[in-house]
């Protein structure tokens, strides 16, 4: 075992190319279907939201993508990220386990989402597109999109959720500061939005909501297209190679993880670290737990149900079979963690179902907890979403000292908080509250499940 | 000439010792006076405020000063931090000039504060203080070494410029979670801050007045000392890391600087890029322009005056000999520039008034306008202050197109803007406005220096 803190790879170990988990899976996930027919969509279906490379993508059995090099090229600019052992964090804990975290806050934007975000990005540019269309809530996912249209020269229109365009400024002025347009969600420039004020003039906005506006802006203008920053199969496949560097890293460590753990909110960050650990497990070359951490107040994997249902809330998108909380779903307002997403990724579900890997919840005041003690330990402060792995892996530290067993974890921390603070300052002022849904409410928000699942 | 966008260094590239400029000066720096008898401070004068190893520091004349293995072992954490080549910079400026730039924001606070804040943390504790107080303006500095003091189990004392603590409650978020304690400046905690609320009840602070603060708790209580973000010889010693680092860098690139920059507040992130540079030139082995851009609304270098003077408000520091405006002076409400102190550094002052380094000031809007032309080129969002930097990087860089020839450019951006959007949202806005001094403003300034001058 080293005795190092840090686990940097040579800029020529960045991977190649992209590890697809649909090769490895014992049997294929569930088809997209038509919203309207109840068939499989094809490629056409999805062309007026897609380049036709990212339709490919979320398509293909191939083991491997390759990483085209202009993507390498801007990559290379944080890449490979870091490893960290948390040292620190271990003597703080007085824990016999071993503690590693990937960081992915060393990106320009601060989180994992520019590893799709230049991705897709540099995809659209090449086949011609002019303006990208997409969704934020918390701002992680807006910020790394906008980033990659300046660098590849594309226009970049966001729909903000509103509650968060009011309340986190800063990141809107990031995106801006980046050059994207940046709109409060629900807007009135579509009928989605429209329709949403018209019943609700002072709607505060959702994810789904955003989804619907910026799907239905690049379904009308066929220079814009839409991009989604997590759930769909080809923005896993990008984020894989967060994983793909953490096995060479953990070689680098002379250690082997005994449990993996990413938060899940759309499950991207989740999956970019899980997956290529998960495909040496699915080929029985190791046997590690994996475990997906979710807020307690957005809990689609421990208490959604696995079905198919619209990815946004005005029924714009294709039915993806998934855990879902319903796609009327809204956490409440005191949730301050992220994660906020009704429904998780369908291949993160399906290996759930097929029970390759646990899930978690976690109360945010619990979450912020973890973060607190992991900023003193270790100086980073993680973002609230980030902050779930944190504290789930306390959580097997802790289980670890308890059972006197030495175990090797390693989570994904995903983002930094820089731009989270004010929920830091809510946590220190303790107006951070828990929120643990009746079964009654879970229920409701599940009846309106679409017909297809009957 | 590599065509790479990234430098980094192997972990065993890490210097092991701080380079001292003084071995290499021409003549000595002035010393450092007490103020009540005009003859040149000793050891104990300031041992009340400083660990005796600090004190050494801040006056020895060996080149080399060896970096503690356990400050190493937190250097480790984010240094070597890269060096890299701003392609798409100079794509967009379609410019001859090769633009590299040393990125400090890697930091887990954000900049390279903590290069000296982990040392000083350390030295401290080694000598068994219980405490750390200090001053911060924008914030950088408090954040650092609230977070270093964690790292070294000391309590942290900030006092936080007033104006600042209630326009940045982010960063004073930042310095909590960390656990410091947070007082707004001037406070009636010590006598110069009541001194200050007298005379005016609603006085917004000034670094000065915070630094009066500070200094008068720890001159007070033995379990306290003080600890200086920046000016003191010591300070800058820690900084050359920085320019220790970027020497081999250069050499990975195969590459060498004609022009070197670094913005200059109190002057240590400059120094510590630039000193290991200015050493070889000083002893004839090479000889690249050196530039310290300073704010114009705080041109300490630019329209200072050389000459003693004390380094707080209240007059309680010793006097150094140092480009000043004088201790009262306070840069103007609209500047969000940061850089703000009255003075410079000591050893930066010297090197100009030996013509061995250049000065230039820039004002806040086109430092802004360079730092949103940098970040939508190379994503990183420079702090305020860092934008002094590029925007005088972009001058040498559009110079040489006009002149078409190529040279290097070599600056240090020496963090991040994370917890400083509202800067940029006020520059968006067109709010933030250029003020430049009239030469009356300037002498009234320099009037109160002490007599000492005289």
């Amino acid at each position: 075992m080293s005795d190092r803190i840090k686990f940097l790879l040579e800029e020529s170990a960045l991977p190649t190319a992209w590890y697809n988990i649909v090769a490895d899976l014992p049997e294929p996930p569930p088809p997209v279907l038509h919203p309207g027919t109840g068939q499989p969509v094809g490629p056409d279906d999805l062309a007026p939201l897609f380049p036709m490379a990212l339709i490919q993508q979320e398509v293909t059995t191939e083991p491997w993508v390759e990483i085209p090099e202009p993507v390498r090229q801007v990559y290379r600019q944080w890449r490979p990220s870091p490893l960290y052992r948390a040292r620190r964090l271990e003597q703080l804990l007085d824990t016999p386990a071993r503690i590693y975290y990937k960081y992915e806050g060393v990106s320009p934007s601060g989180s994992h989402k520019p590893n799709t975000a230049v991705a897709q990005a540099f995809y659209n540019k090449q086949e011609g597109v002019k303006r990208l269309a997409t969704e934020t809530g918390a701002g992680q996912w807006g910020s790394s999109l906008a980033m990659a249209c300046a660098f590849f020269g594309l226009e970049c229109k966001v729909f903000m959720v509103r509650v968060s365009y009011e309340q986190k400024p800063y990141r809107r002025a990031l995106m801006e500061t980046y050059g994207a347009q940046v709109i409060p969600s629900p807007s009135t420039e579509t009928e989605a939005g429209r329709a949403i004020l018209a019943k609700n003039p002072n709607s505060t906005g959702s994810l789904g909501i955003a989804i619907s506006e910026a799907v239905e802006v690049a379904a009308k203008d066929p220079e814009t297209k839409y991009s989604l920053g997590s759930v769909l199969n080809h923005v896993l496949l990008h984020q894989t190679v967060i994983g793909l560097e953490a096995l060479q890293q953990m070689e680098m460590a002379d250690d082997e993880p005994d449990i993996i753990i990413g938060a899940a909110g759309g499950g991207s960050n989740f999956a970019g670290l899980a997956f290529p650990f998960i495909g040496r497990k699915l080929r029985g070359e190791s046997n590690p737990r994996v475990i997906a951490v979710e807020p307690a107040a957005c809990p689609s994997l421990t208490r959604g149900k696995y079905a198919y249902d619209f990815g946004d809330t005005g029924g714009l998108t294709p039915l993806v079979k998934m855990h879902t909380l319903g796609s009327q779903f809204v956490p409440p307002a005191i949730h301050a963690g992220g994660l906020r997403y009704h429904g998780m990724a369908p291949l993160v579900s399906h290996l759930y179902e097929l029970g390759v890997i646990e899930a978690v919840a976690v109360h945010q005041t619990e979450a912020f907890a973890a973060g607190v003690q992991f900023a003193r330990a270790e100086g980073i402060v993680p973002a609230p979403e980030s902050n779930h792995a944190v504290a789930a892996a306390l959580r097997e530290a802790l289980r670890c000292k308890e059972e006197g067993v030495s175990r090797t974890i390693l989570f994904n921390l995903s983002g930094h908080g820089h731009f989270d603070m004010q929920a830091y300052m809510d946590y220190f002022a303790g107006k951070l509250e828990d929120y643990e849904y009746p079964e009654e409410e879970i229920a409701m928000a599940l009846a309106g499940l679409p017909s297809v699942n009957a």
